[in-house]
């Protein structure tokens, strides 16, 4: 499979560039029957857009997603579903050149050099994180599939940004809070500061890191397949296709490193006649498959790569060392707005996984 | 495709169990003429095996590697080269009781359910350590396909292991002296501690933790495939599907989250007429593309679940509580052996992409 | 992989109803650096449509190509390569009683079982001809990469409608002369008798079926992917996916039942220092590759399901036999507009497998 | 995907060469509980067997079926399933003469350019017919699979073989009489004629081509899976994978070019309350999805390549045209051991369609 298409069973496959006619997806395996509602996705979708607080870029999209295929009388058919953004604001005045002096932390070289030249480079073209907004739509699609079929609540939130951190929250205040406010923390207290943490970084003409946790509740057990489509290295799969997703872990994550067994092992009960964990340090993955404890893993944002500091690059023609500014228009801090997008992805892989596994039966 | 298989155009696909037949793999897309050595293979694939430490599981198998299809006069055909090695040393006395009481921190439980009991249950069946067997079988391939046609080396080593690490260490370092002791770390010092923190395991009845790190040098720029198959979605899929890795990170991972894209932007210099990176915070991946630099990730590996120590469990038949000793043949550190692992999984994974993007055209 | 979309390496990803929004395709995997001219894409796409002949479907689509992603400065650009066209002139009317009574020869019966009366029934939905319109979106793209970059041609013309026949032609005379007139068959007295089959057919409210021929010339030796992507496993797959389509042969084909070896066996010879067949009943391939001589393969479509006369079929709500007049507008042949969807979709395969075989090592 | 696998959910991977090691498959996507009797399997191998006739090749293989994975107590784990043959009477001496002299109606000459040379050329390799023995070790599987969970049964037999052909016959004697007789024809008068044709092909140093026709009755309503994995495009893509297809027709096939469609439309109607065709001219399947009617299809096979008879080649390294006598064990007719073959890789695309819609629910 090419590398637009994500999936086995449920498929996305990902279309446009950030200063092209649009941003699409088809979505094929959608089962038929499910209650389409173009309001619902516009909904979900805006939770990725930036907002109107000043710490954002200045790019005002519309995302208007229009549907071009696969749904009639307001239900899917069974037919691939296309859904569609066009590109309305667009300035590629500072891109041409990045082809000539590439960014730090962005695309430019490599792709350069992959592409002999011919990607379209306007504001980073096919690298950009705008592509994210095919995430969303699908992800739209997606949620409703599995909240529908199986109840399934896929949930993220955005745990830390810089050095302000959120150690522990309660799952009903992620639930009910986690899009109260713009950087998508469900502790206003904590949001506040994570706030500032972005103001400063925008003061400073820089950028600034973050990381997204990701819980999925109400979970089936046994969604995943052993071994090379495990619910781990599906999701992972899914989740480096963000740009600036750098790393992730599940449940314990890297603190299993320094951990023994004992201390670690999820102990079993039987709580109300069900077979329960104690603890959840798998994260509720073991073996791949899913054990009927939430899903837990975060993914680390790294500090957007433009930043409005002079950096040291180098003159690709001229084959000489040169400084550089970016200009155009920027977030300062990715990780708000990549938080519905870690949803939506979440949503895409196990919708496929419950389907492979004959998990998801039944859509109406 | 099917979750036993990965790759798109060099595809491995694994089978066997624990206590099964066996275990192998068939590699589809090895391009024709490669040369091939049995005895190198079997020495890659014997850095896997346990070794003669008392720290290691007293299971001895041989993993004598047989060719059973796609080598001829010593060289690959262009048709699928299957590798298989038989199990030799077999005991399913005490796992019986797992598909009643399953162990906590293995799949017993989620598998039983998935599989409507159906599953192997004899020595954890497919979901035991021992398919990675397969994994260095395949991997001894693509070392050997990336060395002769580009070059390229992949380095990995034991980073950690429980609260013993090693911060930094030269590559040479890691190059020669990677494979000289048990617990595959390059520092001979370090090294001693480690082993320590697996006896004090041993002696506990536990198991510990660890990271592998893996290098990847003299890598060409430009390999991966955006979106979906970029470097890191593919080595993250692969890295996941070795039992007891719950976390990657690339280059500065999750490092980045607490970080300035001032102070992580990799910027770019001119040394030696060519352009590289004057740090190497991404890995040596941008925008899901290798940029020159080397390859750096890490994974972490839980402790191995198999502990000697009471644990709570449940009766799956009687739906009671009640507790558990893990009886068999168990690494108290699964880390050392993992290292060749990654090593293999790595290649693969390069080696499928390197042929996806072009980068590989000849390999006599 | 889901099942609108077809190719490993150049991946057609299709999309749209007959009387939905529009028709439209993602080619994945396009390299980078080919010129694209939409005049040319549209050119290509007009020869499927029906043109100004009375014998024609009275649906008139402008079927207007727009580039929605894939495209920069008149070249590809490694992105997906995203091609639409609207419907304008959609008439639903007469569809809803199809639903309740199945059209003889159409998907209506099994498609409202599969898809529990989901599927979009205006037009016949996605199993309309219409959405054949995509195949020749991407063939002309494929058409493009062929020729510029191996010299290949793509041809096909009508051999047969009803009773009249080509028995053989000269391949220049098809090179030239199969698109000058509407029935798509290269001889103009021939093409003449097959006009008044179908002008037979529609006189007598019927529809009549037919052969084309597709011929491949330019061919390099060792194209095709052997066991299961042959170029023979990899064409008929593709061509069963043209509505109407009910076989497939190569080379002497059915005629190969009736034969010795030796009357058959292409043997070879040199001419001008080249090894050459001197016959090709093969149709250009053995063992699933190609032997450099002219791929050579038919296709029969069967008449058009939708005729004027009374046709006996059941209610399926009341579960009683009844009679069924199917109105709409259609082709009393498919034959000819099949012609220009032939060629588009032998050369997306094509495309594919060359670019899989390393072949296609250029394009610029 | 490559190129030794096919299907999407339940997927075959094979390899194996003629005169290597031995022939094997792994069958992945399997449901867990199906029940497995390795004598079961071995029977329906054995039908591919030449068998003791002196008008079959004099290579003696056994053909004996080990199980290297996927089952446990008589059951399969839904772990890969993985079946191996071991070739026991090699003879590879005429073979590499070929290398040099490629045989008329072999794959000799592309596979020598395609791999360098450096393909296995003992007996064939790769290209041999042998390789049809996984088709049957997976067809065992699937028809099991498809009979427990669905009721549906596979049964070719030999339509014609030179001149001789069997024009119509009833299903039921299909059913029994199909492998009473050494060609696989149903009706035995036909059968004895059938045979004088081998004969005389063998007598004369000559081979003779042949048709199989398949039937599969009782087939739910709705299988396969729109627009490229429809059941016609996933058949003849299996189907071309067999050595010797060169066509293949569904239905009426290619008698529809001469029909008007009032002739040829399947008209409905109501038997015992249900929907059924009153006459199956499509084969059982319209818009690629089955019908409920007995799916119905045949294959042209061509005269086995090698034959006794002198023949004109080229020697590839002097670059001059020669003469060849082929040598080598070889069937005059392949036709017959050609059928199980059929039966076999039919059951696999039909259970891998059933398994992606979902038709095939519960196996138990």
């Amino acid at each position: 499979m090419n590398s637009n298409s994500l999936g086995h069973i449920f498929t996305i496959t990902v279309f446009g560039e950030s200063h092209g006619t649009g941003i699409g997806v088809i979505i094929d395996g959608v089962p038929a029957g499910l209650p389409i509602d173009v309001a619902e996705i516009q909904e979900f979708v805006n939770l990725r857009r930036p907002g109107t607080d000043d710490i954002v870029t200045q790019r005002q999209e519309e995302d208007k997603v229009e549907i071009l295929s696969g749904v009639f009388n307001g239900r899917t058919t069974g037919a691939p579903l296309t859904l569609f953004a066009r590109n309305m604001d667009v300035d590629s005045r500072h891109y041409e050149l990045y082809r000539r002096v590439p960014r730090p932390g962005h695309a430019d070289y490599p792709a350069k050099i992959k592409y002999k030249g011919y990607n379209d480079w306007r504001g980073s073209g096919r690298f950009s994180g705008r592509i994210t907004l095919a995430y969303v739509m699908d992800g739209a699609i997606a949620k409703k599939l599995l909240s529908d079929a199986l109840g399934i609540e896929v949930m993220a939130y955005t745990k830390q940004i810089g050095s302000v951190k959120i150690d522990s929250i309660d799952i009903d205040k992620i639930r009910k809070n986690r899009y109260r406010n713009y950087v998508r923390c469900p502790d206003p207290k904590v949001a506040m500061k994570m706030r500032e943490e972005i103001v400063t970084a925008k003061l400073n003409g820089d950028s600034v890191g973050g990381v997204i946790e990701c819980i999925v509740d109400n979970v089936p057990v046994g969604i995943g397949e052993p071994i090379f489509n495990s619910v781990e290295s599906e999701l992972s799969k899914a989740m480096f296709s963000i740009p600036a997703v750098k790393g992730i872990e599940f449940g314990l994550g890297f603190g299993f490193a320094n951990s023994w067994g004992s201390e670690v092992n999820d102990e079993y009960a039987i709580r109300n006649g069900k077979i329960v964990a104690r603890t959840n340090n798998s994260g509720g993955i073991l073996g791949g498959l899913t054990t009927g404890m939430p899903i837990v893993f975060r993914v680390v944002l790294k500090p957007t790569a433009s930043i409005a500091k002079v950096q040291k690059s180098v003159d690709m023609e001229e084959m000489k060392e040169t400084e550089l500014v970016v200009k155009g228009r920027h977030d300062p801090c990715i990780v708000p707005r990549a938080v519905p997008v870690v949803e939506g992805l979440t949503a895409v892989v196990l919708t496929d996984l419950a389907l492979q596994g004959g998990v998801i039966k039944k859509v109406l």
